[in-house]
């Protein structure tokens, strides 16, 4: 197979669906979407069987047990599925949301109008449920995708594929304006990534390897997230309660998300009252914690924290502590070594709280709540494509407005520039 | 000189005076852009000198009369460079506008707030004026700034620089917040677009060979502005006054800027009227006009236009005409050949009108307007540091909100995830 030929026919392909699919109505693209709920829930068994060919495949390739799970259909699996096709056909169309129009001294009316991006490429690994959920968030903001999963997943992601373009098909648009790459050819990805001309935006989603080296080589724009190096600081005017419940709920309700706190700081004023207190409940849940030099003063059986610490993420029951000078120690600390995630303070001081939201640099900065709400669904999104870890663009959680731009309109009355 | 150890050490210098200007406040950034006009009023002797080095060594090298009036700095360009300064400092400071805040059903409130996007790094070429116009922009928005003039201005600029620290320095803001590259080694510029940790977004200003090298080998996002392929549409409904006048506007108004029109669409049903009457009043004008063969069987003595004039951007008194066969024909022309910059339907038709709006992805859309209205000033954003023909970030005319960025702020009383 020529993958070079191969790449350029599907982006093509969806360069010319892109136009149609941006113009269509919102009923249409719901229509599309409800229509792909039905045809999964008609396909139950063709995705058990395709999903069973992969899983086949994968427990002879020997993939770890943790990979085996997320690559697995389950009926609840592809319930969800087609729960989220209803949901994000409910959800407010963006495109074509006109603001700001006013009129300016020469006479002309000036606004912004909500369009689509064009082609949005998705680049992912094991989940096949992200084959639905990506495809339907690009088309319901007016997109074509190009997908490409992973290859262990090749199977289960041909099988919805055929779901989304029957779909499509039933609401009269192309089919064309989802296509999933079929092939596991590596270099299919390297193509993707630099088809300027076919290609607006590439979305991947996966470990910090493959989003680094898709950034390294793309030469198409990269809506990344990167890694979630998340801070929560115990200000010295903290509710002890509200600091204990936002520290405690920010590492454990969910270990392996990227909103998860990877390191507590706590204001020396108030570390040797309050890191007793933390300590008991973190090892009552069974974290580990690995504390700095001040921190280990008081805390005496923990581990050390190294320089690396403060740079991991663990995703894991484990977590590092440093005992900071106060707000600017907090500060300086977030700067050098959030990932610029989600960072929080727990404070009752009004200025320190201002300062916070004012000078750390993240994506989401946060007061007295836990950094685990940095999350579309809890910000009102409706979806959530990613999050984004960069600035130009999308910060934080990426939703459908994330998946559009905004261009200009003009109208005159036959008006000259003189 | 090692060049990469020197860039890195403007990029570090860069990150750390970002922080400080990003927390500045507005009235210290205004200072700071007033004392600077008051620095260039004073320094007006030593730009000269320095200039005329510049000029002096570019008539050495055999630089052509253009590249040589666009080198120099007149009495007049200071005063221009002086006013833009007090003009920018006027503008209204997007930094820290909060917008969107709701409550969501955990109690959490959350909304996002207008920030920096931190370093920026400018790409120009010949005008050193640029160099105070675009560190204006990116300071009044809580940016630092990396620029890179071109080799030939590099006295005018390094003088001009010295003005801008001396206006940082006033104001208490750290020198580093603008730095302008003190070498005319060409491997300062890649160096520039491949730090990502110390720039975020690189803004080249050039021709489209520049940027094209630029987007190719850039590891950092650009916003950048490639060409100007700019279309008025006359529609069998135009009015045939306005339809002149926005026609002869869009062309002649100025022959070189990237929103002059370079091909102009007439639906065949007032071909045989509109052609005569616009190659009179272009021709008047000394505008040569190339056609398709529909165009010429009316203008029997005008060149053919070829397959290349619609992908041309002339800059000059040369305009391609094409006849098409109504609106669907117009938007199919301009989808394929348009640089996705400026068009322009001539209509009374409010169904046609609408659609042109919706359906050519461009990044100003206009009715009855001349496309020289597609700029910043125009468009009420006070300043403009560019004109993006990207989708991603920004769109058409970028001013002050461009060089923003939105954070997610959430407010909680000691809120957890459940």
């Amino acid at each position: 197979m020529d993958v070079s030929a191969y790449m350029t026919e599907l982006g093509q392909q969806a360069r010319a669906a892109a136009r149609e699919v941006a113009r269509s109505a919102t009923a249409v693209r719901n229509q599309a979407l409800l229509a792909t709920a039905q045809m999964l829930d008609a396909a139950r068994e063709q995705l058990a069987e395709a999903n069973g060919k992969d899983l086949e495949a994968g427990r002879a390739n020997g993939l770890d047990a943790a990979m085996l799970d997320r690559l697995e259909l389950t009926p609840a699996r592809i319930d969800t599925m087609i729960e989220g096709l209803r949901q994000v056909a409910t959800l407010p169309d963006p495109v074509g949301e006109i603001t700001d129009m006013t009129y300016r001294p020469s006479g002309i009316q000036v606004g912004k109008m909500r369009v689509p991006l064009g082609v949005i490429g998705i680049i992912y690994e094991s989940r096949p449920n992200v084959t639905v959920e990506a495809a339907s968030l690009c088309l319901k903001s007016g997109n074509a995708t190009i997908l490409r999963g992973g290859s262990e997943a090749i199977h289960s992601n041909q099988a919805i594929a055929r779901c989304l373009k029957q779909g499509l098909a039933e609401a009269g648009l192309p089919e064309t304006a989802v296509q999933v790459v079929n092939t596991t050819d590596r270099a299919a990805v390297g193509e993707l990534i630099t088809m300027p001309e076919y290609v607006d935006v590439i979305v991947p989603r996966g470990g910090k390897g493959l989003i680094e080296r898709i950034s390294r080589d793309a030469r198409v724009p990269v809506i990344k997230h990167l890694d979630g190096v998340c801070h929560v600081y115990i200000d010295s005017h903290a509710d002890p309660e509200k600091a204990l419940n936002v520290a405690i709920n920010s590492k454990t309700q969910r270990y392996g998300t990227c909103n998860t706190m990877e390191t507590l700081l706590v204001d020396r004023e108030v570390a040797d009252d309050m890191l007793p207190l933390l300590a008991e409940q973190f090892t009552a849940k069974g974290v580990e914690l690995r504390g700095c030099e001040r921190t280990r003063a008081v805390l005496k059986n923990i581990a050390e924290a190294t320089e690396d610490d403060w740079h991991e993420e663990y995703l894991a029951p484990i977590l590092a502590i440093k005992v900071v000078d106060g707000l600017d120690g907090a500060i300086d600390h977030i700067n050098r070594y959030s990932s610029q995630h989600t960072d929080s303070i727990i404070t009752e001081n009004y200025t320190r709280a201002r300062r916070f939201l004012m000078e750390v640099d993240s994506s989401s900065v946060m007061v007295n709540a836990s950094t685990r709400f940095a999350d579309g669904f809890e910000y009102g999104l409706g979806a959530e494509i990613g999050i984004s870890t960069d600035k130009i663009h999308a910060r934080g959680p990426v939703g459908l407005e994330g998946l559009t731009s905004q261009k200009y309109l003009v109208f005159g009355d036959g008006h000259i520039r003189t």
